[in-house]
């Protein structure tokens, strides 16, 4: 049981609590399968989809399990978050639901659609240059001067197990299929979902074995895993997934994947495109690039996963400016 | 109790009865809602998704409810079907499942993605020309030859049942978030989705009206309704709306729109393309034109359905072009 979330790791009971404080506010997404998609990878693939999630990413279910720790007197004082763009629609949204001021520092390239979501949700957004200003920094500048709460978008134990509830459903929609997955995977950025997801699969379906996609450029987990300990990003390197940029994997969650065996594969841009254009055409869903990850590993790797048996990939999310979403679909 | 599918309207044991077949096979849709969504209408908009649904549209719960009543030694025969796309492979799907051979007669100009779709399921399929062939003699000259049942894609009381199923299942998840609804909104060609539905609300929820949506140039139901009876058409009228090209509504449909008192509403292609693209945006899906004119409908009528109260409504389709999805999202 998580009581310090800078500390503690998530267990199984901490995802079920989280997905009792979800309910009535997180959408319970369904499980989808595609016989085409099936056919493709030569094993059955179940597709949890995330962009139908509120604000269309997993990143609401970790952001409303955190503020809902928050004491009420502390609440007042409002709530701190950096992101590109999912996990402050997910802190922006809770925190309106819960009447909490929130302030969010957002890269000034992030996707015009993610600013201006943000903004609708009423938080107080303040742009940062990726290149020159830290957002550490200005994110403690805001803390000092309100009071406020900061919730990290990944290394704490609540946000883990919140963002774990996706996996928890979807063990439940599977049993009622009758289906068995050896394989789980999802995208993994600084591995807040991967972690949580672990964690409840540890226990749920421990025959599975999970692992995260990161594109190429941005593969420290990969490499990460390969030294044991965690590793870092060169500067600069641009994905059109701009949802996984984090530059390393966080303290917990990357114990958490050390402890429960994680495995690990990047991919490229044209991979990312070609699974955003798959979903679109067999799930009619429409994925960012960041949110096609898992499954881009999983058609680039196809005959490993088929090999291993059935594979619940999450699409974590699909916020994506319409140019971005035709040019992958153009482009393959 | 439908005993004849040709002259018996259904009821709600009827739609009950068929989302007892469906369990397992059709997905169970969510039920979805944004609040950019609700600000721009004025009141609460709940969104049954059937895109999400095997095979890209609701047709598949009727063809799966209809294809199932056939006794054993005449499903052996097969099955026939005319249809520009959806209910084509929601029959093609259906009997593939069953094992059942199937012939499809298709329109040559139906979109590529649904021909290929239908094909890709195992059923034969015979092409014909709009303006010179008629698609009912086509399939009588196939029943002739194989002794197959035509599994019609709207006049059928077990296939407005089995559409019906979509009204029931958001009844239920309505019904959970508390929440009441005063209008009822769906596409309409032949009228089976709306029929289907208004049969099961009229029982679900009495005080709540429903409404079918149709393209300008086929606006067969709207002066049917004018009219009290059924009106047809003018011949090679175009929209992108291809899956909604029915020449006018159905004897059974139309009895049961008459005897539930639905109404309805005409958008323009630029109101669809509007709708699939805020569908695109705010609620992260890929909807195909004719599967939009639900919700353009009330888009275009904000105020209107503002003033009844909350809305229910059924995106039906997203098979859809990436060309004709582009487009739409570039022009709104």
């Amino acid at each position: 049981m998580i009581v310090d979330p800078l500390k503690d790791l998530p267990t199984l009971e901490d995802v079920e609590d989280a997905a009792r404080r979800l309910r009535g506010v997180c959408v319970r997404t369904p499980l989808l399968r595609s016989d085409e998609l099936d056919a493709r990878i030569g094993a059955k693939v179940w597709i949890k989809p995330e962009m139908l999630q509120r604000t269309g990413s997993f990143k609401m279910r970790g952001a409303w399990n955190r503020i809902c720790r928050i004491p009420e007197e502390a609440r007042r004082r409002g709530v701190v978050a950096y992101s590109s763009g999912n996990h402050a629609q997910g802190v922006a949204e809770s925190a309106r639901l819960l009447g909490v001021p929130a302030w969010i520092v957002m890269p000034e390239d992030s996707p015009r659609a993610k600013i201006e979501s943000t903004a609708a949700r009423g938080a107080h957004i303040r742009l940062y240059d990726r290149i020159r200003e830290s957002r550490e920094a200005i994110a403690e500048e805001l803390l000092q001067a309100s009071g406020a709460t900061l919730i990290r978008p990944f290394d704490d134990g609540w946000v883990m197990a919140g963002q774990g509830t996706a996996a928890l459903e979807a063990c439940m929609d599977l049993r009622e299929a009758g289906a068995t997955v050896a394989s789980f995977i999802c995208s993994a950025s600084g591995g807040g979902l991967l972690a949580g997801c672990a964690s409840a699969l540890a226990e749920l379906a421990p025959d599975a074995r999970s692992f995260g996609a990161e594109p190429s450029g941005h593969d420290d987990l990969v490499r990460s895993l390969a030294s044991g300990r965690r590793e870092t990003n060169p500067p600069g390197v641009r994905s059109i997934a701009d949802a996984l940029m984090a530059p390393s994997p966080g303290e917990l969650t990357f114990e958490v994947h050390q402890r429960h065996g994680v495995g690990a594969f990047s991919v490229e841009d044209d991979d990312l495109k070609a699974a955003m254009s798959l979903v679109f055409r067999t799930l009619r869903l429409v994925c960012e690039p960041g949110g096609a990850a898992g499954l881009a590993a999983v058609m680039r790797n196809a005959a490993y996963f088929a090999a291993r048996g059935e594979t619940l990939v999450i699409l974590s999310g699909g916020n994506v400016d319409p140019t971005t979403f035709t040019e992958a679909l153009q482009s393959s």
